[in-house]
């Protein structure tokens, strides 16, 4: 008879560990399709267990279709319950993920930089502090104690006076996009830079919303053009563009403030995401601030500052945008989780967030210089121009080639390095935006540099070679 | 002249520290507008520091905004960075929220079933043992680990046959409603059950897209009714509708996707939300494992059997869905942060969710049979009959009153009891529906169950009056 050791059931009631037992070997086959069970009496008699634990056990059995009674003969297995489903531990490569010796594209911040003893501990406050507060549920646009230290922070550091009822928190940026894609309605036509944040002409249309691309000029979009465009909402990220790594000049924002003033279905979106990560030059106003008639929506996310893997982003309203926010959207529960939530405000108001911004900033600024220094002792430097950002964790490389853009990207792909060039984020060929190798070097360890400046050199071998650049290295390193 | 103590500076660099000592005090008004600060010199020998800490300090005040300087003459204080910027450090009460004396209507689970000690454990174990994955992007659809988690857990306890490759991980519920609608275009019209999730349609009303409420008889929603509508997606909970509480049959299982089988476009979204606390009842097989035909999306929730404040669902996709979804929506980031996800993987693998869920089902079984005995043992009796729901947390009284539903509404709120009507979920009144009480008890105190008998005794006194109810009690305890 089928034989368990009933002592071993723990905190389970022990109906309930002899369910699963029996329930083990039904599934792995010990137990055979339609194979009688022991009558409830043989076996409580056999475990020394009273009648109704079995009774309860089997009527569990049954009840989960495990087992099923014959009117006066006892119970038996259901067919088809053995297990033959098997799931492989790990996900099998689709062949599409390439890995490679150099990512000059990959947006993750530097492992070791995320201060993971300290985040552990504030986690550990709120999970044992708070028992009570952390299950409840959470009111659609955040946690005041989080969206009060953003207001704080946003004081502090960028010099906007917000009130925590402007915030809204959501699951990554791109949430927030979708979010306010909604509020505009189907009707409103979007002007996205261009070259630009691509991801949002894909989140435009994926909720069926129009938009038009507008150029830039050297103090980023081009305000003219804007103005003759359908758009009545305009995405801008003027504290760093990417990729050109543009600082809009106070004269563009206050054009775009103008523009935005001129009618009232007019919004900015000023997408602030990389603002903390500045090396040079002083912080000009955000375009928020500059705006004395609420049409600034401003967006910033923690993914970027803090690591990619906690979704937590924000977005300031207008108010009359939150009034309208509160009356078609906020049943739409929050996001993001409270725990996380709950560690983060801790994290930004007991000043843990300020240290490690400025950790950061070091450490790229070091990172910077060591990639800097290594192409300018390369001979990569008699075909290349070192555009240098001043926010944000890219530089740009102007390159005087003979190289089609396409030949770049099939010469670093063969040599395992991964990179994007400027004209990857146009719709069209443009002379302005080719042979500008974009390199993000937020992910790239310190010690691949020389590898990394080697295998650019490479792909470029024949444009050094025919302005004499290896000879003149070789020359002068005598 | 200004004094700070340097050694104090901790694990910050000393020009970081006294940039933060100079920007408090200009923040906290000790050092006035336009004030001029000491000269770098002086500075560095009162504080015993070299002049170079002092210079970089200042660069940093300058690059903030909080210094200028003047050519020749030093620096000064910049205007308006005196701080009277104040945010209230806790919500200030807009009045909507109103505190109920008891909440059959909340949707939250008993703060004490959360397994607090578990879920902290393993999440330090996550901190702590994989720092390195835990920073990499996760892919679009969620972690491998928990994808390969929730199909175990799908063949274990559902008898479905899942591969991870299917499943996408979602920042809760709507937030994959939202994802299907942008799926299936505006063309597409959603069928909603009456009464039902209303919510769905205002997140179908959200995106632009349209939908047709479909009435239920006993067996769920009618299918004769979702034939000549123009509907091609249907939205159902078979396993627990609520709030009827209906459990959908086999035969109008079979009827629904025998529908869907008619055309290629047609699916059918099985919500299965409340499945695991199932109280009484065989398990009937899901329509997800009923259909072969690729019909039928699956969506399941941890946010309502673990704790409201994760926001963590998923969805199983058919193939050819995944694939479009791929194609189309895979450019957005997944929406829940990795740390939670391989805290619930852990959670689900290592058995902990299995044993959560028992003891739910015990809890709430308690504390179900508890109501109704009460109920039962009151004069309520005299005018209501109790309509046990087989699974998930909520009761429905069917009440012979001469009150109409806004005056039980109206009543129910002077008392302090917040309450749902079947009605509310309809839009417009039915003999069916109306004076019928729903009462959710996932978060009644169990020591609160006999004031709130009591409660809903004062609002049909009337009734009970009129039926001799109170004379009876007396006599019968008499």
């Amino acid at each position: 008879m089928i034989t368990y050791d009933l002592s071993l059931h723990g905190n389970l009631p022990k109906y309930e560990y002899l369910y699963r037992c029996i329930r083990g070997d039904i599934r792995g086959g010990t137990l055979k399709e339609n194979e009688r069970l022991p009558s409830k009496r043989a076996l409580a008699n056999h475990l020394v267990v009273s009648v109704s634990t079995v009774e309860s056990a089997y009527s569990l059995l049954v009840s989960e279709g495990y087992i099923y009674p014959k009117r006066g003969c006892g119970y038996f297995v259901s067919p088809g319950k053995s297990s033959d489903f098997h799931i492989p531990p790990y996900e099998e490569a689709d062949g599409g993920e390439k890995k490679y010796r150099i990512d000059f594209k990959a947006n993750k911040c530097s492992l070791s930089l995320f201060p993971m003893n300290t985040w552990t501990r504030l986690m550990r406050q709120v999970l044992s502090g708070q028992d009570a507060v952390l299950l409840e549920t959470v009111p659609f646009n955040g946690l005041y104690v989080l969206r009060r230290a953003i207001c704080e922070y946003l004081y502090e550091y960028r010099g906007m006076r917000v009130s925590p009822d402007q915030i809204i928190i959501g699951a990554g940026t791109e949430y927030l996009y979708g979010k306010l894609l909604q509020l505009f309605g189907t009707q409103c036509v979007i002007a996205i830079e261009e070259p630009g944040y691509k991801k949002f002409s894909d989140i435009s249309g994926s909720f069926g919303t129009l938009w038009d691309y507008i150029p830039m000029d050297e103090s980023g979009i081009r305000t003219d053009i804007l103005a003759e465009s359908r758009a009545s909402v305009v995405h801008i990220s003027p504290a760093n563009h990417f990729p050109t790594g543009i600082v809009m000049p106070m004269k563009r924002r206050r054009e775009l403030i103008e523009w935005a003033q001129a009618s009232p279905s007019r919004y900015l979106i000023e997408d602030d995401y990389d603002s903390e990560l500045r090396f040079s030059g002083q912080a000009l106003p955000t375009v928020y601030s500059l705006d004395e008639n609420d049409r600034v929506i401003y967006m910033n996310t923690f993914s970027k500052s803090l690591v990619p893997s906690l979704r937590i982003s924000y977005m300031v309203l207008p108010k009359q945008l939150m009034d309208l926010y509160k009356k078609r959207l906020s049943f739409y529960s929050c996001s993001v989780s409270s725990f996380e939530q709950y560690t983060l405000a801790k994290f930004i108001s007991e000043g843990y967030f300020e240290r490690h911004i400025g950790r950061l900033k070091r450490h790229y600024r070091n990172r910077k210089e060591q990639i800097v220094r290594e192409i300018q002792n390369s001979p990569l430097m008699f075909v290349c121009e070192i555009q240098d950002c001043r926010v944000g964790t890219h530089l740009i490389l102007v390159i005087n080639t003979r190289l089609s853009e396409e030949e770049i990207h099939n010469s670093a792909e063969s040599k395992g390095i991964y990179l994007a060039l400027m004209s990857d984020y146009c719709r069209s060929p443009s002379m302005a935006y080719s042979h500008q190798v974009i390199l993000n070097f937020a992910s790239i360890d310190p010690e691949k540099i020389p590898l990394a400046v080697e295998l650019l050199v490479e792909i470029f071998r024949e444009d050094i070679r025919s302005c004499g650049g290896f000879q003149k290295t070789v020359t002068s390193a005598d």
